[in-house]
């Protein structure tokens, strides 16, 4: 089975699990978790941020953010499209009690005038803009990287008016590797960054949330209260020291495989991929020429050649490459799609 | 001066001001009101529904059909130009914690594939869709009426998916004249209903709720939580039902008058009305020919002509008639615009 | 019929209806309501405190005291009798997201010990307790008044634990008529108040809110959220001015008569009165000698001697006293009581 | 180091850490996790319910069951020392918005008289009772068991009312042990329960959450809204079942060392244990005849006896056994607390 719907199917490598094996371990709820303890001081300085808490997933990373910077009644500016918004269960209403206030991107970023004609004035109508969240890579904008300037940009609009602004980098590891810079270099222009270390870096599970300390001291008592306190939590935190040490650079081979997927499919009649915006580990192909649904390839894919491929649309498939995927694979898929658009 | 901000400053008639003075009154929140009990009969009667609520204000009666109609991590669609969303402090996900997902609307009217798509499947990353609310007249859209025929597509799409609908009719009773229909008419295509006293009917305060009986039964209790259970509230619903009984019919003036405003200020060259569109009682002045902002142009009114206005938009302003307004206020208000069209 | 049940069921006075018929109103939204504005200010002077807030209901200001105090997962310490607790359907926690952490207390007193080891310490597993909530007469302590020295006591265990206080004071001038102090000496040691206008003080509805200034602009927007923003509502604060100018002295009536009833019961072999304990209002019966539940004698005097009266517990009958009741009443009442002792 | 602390500081066997290293792994989101869905099988097995869910801490599974039981402005019953209700953040209110209606019980055991008093009537001004939770053994009753008895009368007193149970069952395994009855025996009297496996049970992480299939599928969302949701979780699941396979049945040493922990501090002069209420694995030790609060003796075990001990109010130790804890630890400790006693 090729498995190109996401990069969180990643296994742990054999050095990873060996980690976990041997990992120094204590009762993390009483803070005595060596591993855990080294993963956070570890992160926090990989991401340029005083503080770092490691959290059991990027949901539970970004409303620990949310639930942190606000309170209900408040609003949070954020793309249309993103995770936070489409994919956390309506988590930011149901725990946080904020309301969402939601801006079309382009490539995921939300256009400057109009974010900033969305911060609220001081009216007993209205609630408080208390947060803007920005994802970089961008999941649904089929992993694009959101750009340096454009990260300063937001942030020079939301310092100006009071507000903290969040950064969802499930994928930013991806977006720095893409960029060729440090991951500190995009995370100077948010006050607060939910990285995983369980999508393309292969850790078997977690997140970590980084910020200022007492900002972080705060996210600990929120981490409570959802009942993200592990006890010999180091088992899973010793993949996670790995997977930043030694997986980042690594990426830069998923982006070449999905640039060589995209290549492979976009002279095909049948389907659209935009080749220019393959900036990453994601690949969205476009059947609406092909007359069929996105779901009708993506079961032929399955049933006929073995590989998985979710649906972003009613038309869009994602592929996604990620460290199980090799250039074997990329080849199947490529004639996978090429003898469906012959056959179609 | 002349008062075109909005139909909310009305003061209550000689007849309601004596109303309130005779009203037969009791502690309600024994039940034993019987100016509320009369006017909660009155209203579900009016509005086809089976019972009905008194609360203190519309957005009161909105946020209490939210919070009884969901559960927290829930989602709700409504028109991103909303009252429920834009005006009422980010209520719905601070009281209910409820998900708001917006969609772009023409004058009012959500596109009904739109809707339709943005109703959630079942998925585990995903928020229930709990509820669809509508909006009618739509305030933001320069009290557009929304036609019965896409209020009865909304609700075709509701039931096939088992989503209830909630009405926002703080100004239903303008769609109704305006359609020349009764309000039942257009509240038969909704679950639940919210309509305003205290707008162009001119009661000085209160709002109905109205929908099943044993939903109406739990509203009472989420009223009591907000704290709008009132004690002698008949002196505030014996204005009520005279607005309900007296003061409809009366809403034509407001509508002629409006047309009146906006064709008088149509042909001038500094502003922008479509005259076509003012269907009820407000009247949208585009400023952006003039050069010059909507603020710029209030000051001036307020200032030069003893004239009051709201802004709905760095460009936009809002002229609203109402009960208070004479044909003289429209010709002086005409006057005022023409003089400062001359002298730009 | 006698009408014992509850001070709330007092009908505003002939003058009160006049002031509501007379009022100078306007939209109380944009802050244009002078009565309003002239209850507001009247209100906070004699509350002692910065500024006020007219709201619907004593819940709505007790609500709106905790929301504005409190963020979601912090405690609040209460007594386990209070108001606050037991009536106002749990919206503590249902709006504002606050644990109760209920002490029983004495007379209304919580011991000062209890209430100081139940603040929590810097825990990750502990809530912040965010809020002290007292309630002055305390109701179900049958009125009992909350001492001036105890409140000082409170409050300095509160200040050194940086945790501001709020009174629930519906009933605040009944303590103050009885202690022969002005509330503003009551006042003076809690952060906020919230006191009623339609108990004693024959209001038909309506609360204040007092507390300092940037507070009470913070509470006007909860008000907001909560649908507790009205248009004219004036005519509601003109009888709110009249109760807190004219109506408080005449309490010291319905506190004799209290004084009466209870002495008039007290004698008598089926019922028991703690006499010394009547110090306002209220006066609680207790059935338990008759053999008989609180509701058989609630229904003889309802069905034989055309007087109501409320249940307070199995073997708890609570009678209270207010302007409507004349000394023809008491005696009534007493006498209704004997016949019931010698009928048994 | 002695660590008598908690049994939450229990380090995985090497057996658990092989099995971690060997758990066959994948995506738990998408549900395809082996291992983690032969854990969650076998927990619903062996606690008699439908269905399980792997939860990462008893929190989140005491947590998620508040919120699936319920709504907001419900209110919950449950003992005013359980865990729910002091160790969790104010997570009940917090997240799930439900009010706390705490009741002193005996040994853990609310008086059933008074639990059956404490649940509402309907009434406009009351929340709903939506829930009772019991805990067992109980925590800060010193580990009391909770007997079957007392568990089948809060049952038919829920049922009667259509009132849900859940059962923090953190430590249901050591009340099983010291009953010797199946865990499943205890659980048929609650609907819902939630046991960690990473206490006594030596887990690294983890607790299960089991009740009706339907249910566990409602809460499975909920686990995802907190962020609970894991991608390869097999690595943890794989010692959680060795946990439930192999660890039960020493409980009885770490009960066997309890005691004997007890019988030697209870004849020292300034301790007071009450042995015959050391039913499982924590011995509570109070202070007060010696004059000197526990915190002193904590702080002497830890400096000059390399004990660890942790504190229970101002003048009671809590000790823990648990696997790591040997025969020779017991005497020493029982030694330290001897030359304490000779010492003072």
């Amino acid at each position: 089975m090729i498995d190109l719907r996401s990069d969180t199917v990643t296994k742990p490598t054999e050095e990873m699990k060996l980690a976990m094996f041997e990992a120094a371990v204590g009762d993390d709820v009483y803070g005595e978790d060596p591993t855990v303890n080294e993963l956070e001081l570890m992160a926090a300085q990989v991401l340029g941020k005083e503080a770092a808490l490691f959290v059991t997933s990027g949901t539970q990373g970004n409303q620990i953010a949310v639930l942190n910077h606000t309170r209900p009644g408040d609003e949070v500016l954020l793309e249309e499209d993103s995770h936070l918004f489409l994919y956390e269960g309506g988590a930011m209403a149901g725990l946080a009690g904020v309301q969402t206030r939601t801006i079309q991107g382009v490539r995921g970023q939300m256009p400057i005038n109009e974010l900033e004609a969305a911060i609220r004035t001081d009216d007993i109508h209205f609630p408080e803009t208390a947060l803007i969240c920005l994802e970089n890579t961008h999941n649904r904008a089929g992993g694009a990287v959101v750009p340096l300037e454009y990260m300063w940009e937001v942030y020079t609009v939301a310092q100006k008016n009071d507000i903290p602004v969040h950064l969802d980098g499930a994928r930013l590891w991806n977006a720095a590797v893409a960029l060729d810079v440090s991951v500190s270099t995009l995370t100077q222009y948010v006050d607060t960054v939910q990285v995983c270390l369980s999508k393309g870096l292969s850790a078997p599970m977690g997140s970590i949330l980084a910020g200022p300390r007492d900002w972080i001291d705060r996210a600990r008592k929120w981490r409570k209260k959802l009942g993200g306190g592990m006890r010999q939590a180091g088992h899973m935190a010793a993949p996670g020291l790995l997977a930043i040490r030694d997986m980042v650079d690594r990426l830069t081979e998923d982006h070449r495989q999905a640039k060589a997927l995209a290549a492979g499919i976009a002279p095909l009649s049948c389907f659209e991929v935009d080749v220019d915006h393959v900036e990453t580990n994601i690949v969205l192909v476009d059947t609406e020429k092909s007359g069929q649904p996105a779901q009708y390839f993506i079961h032929k894919l399955k049933e006929e050649y073995d590989i998985l491929a979710t649906s972003f649309g009613p038309t869009l498939i994602r592929l996604m490459t990620h460290r199980e995927i090799t250039d074997d694979h990329i080849q199947a898929a490529v004639a996978a799609f090429r003898r469906m658009d012959e056959t179609l």
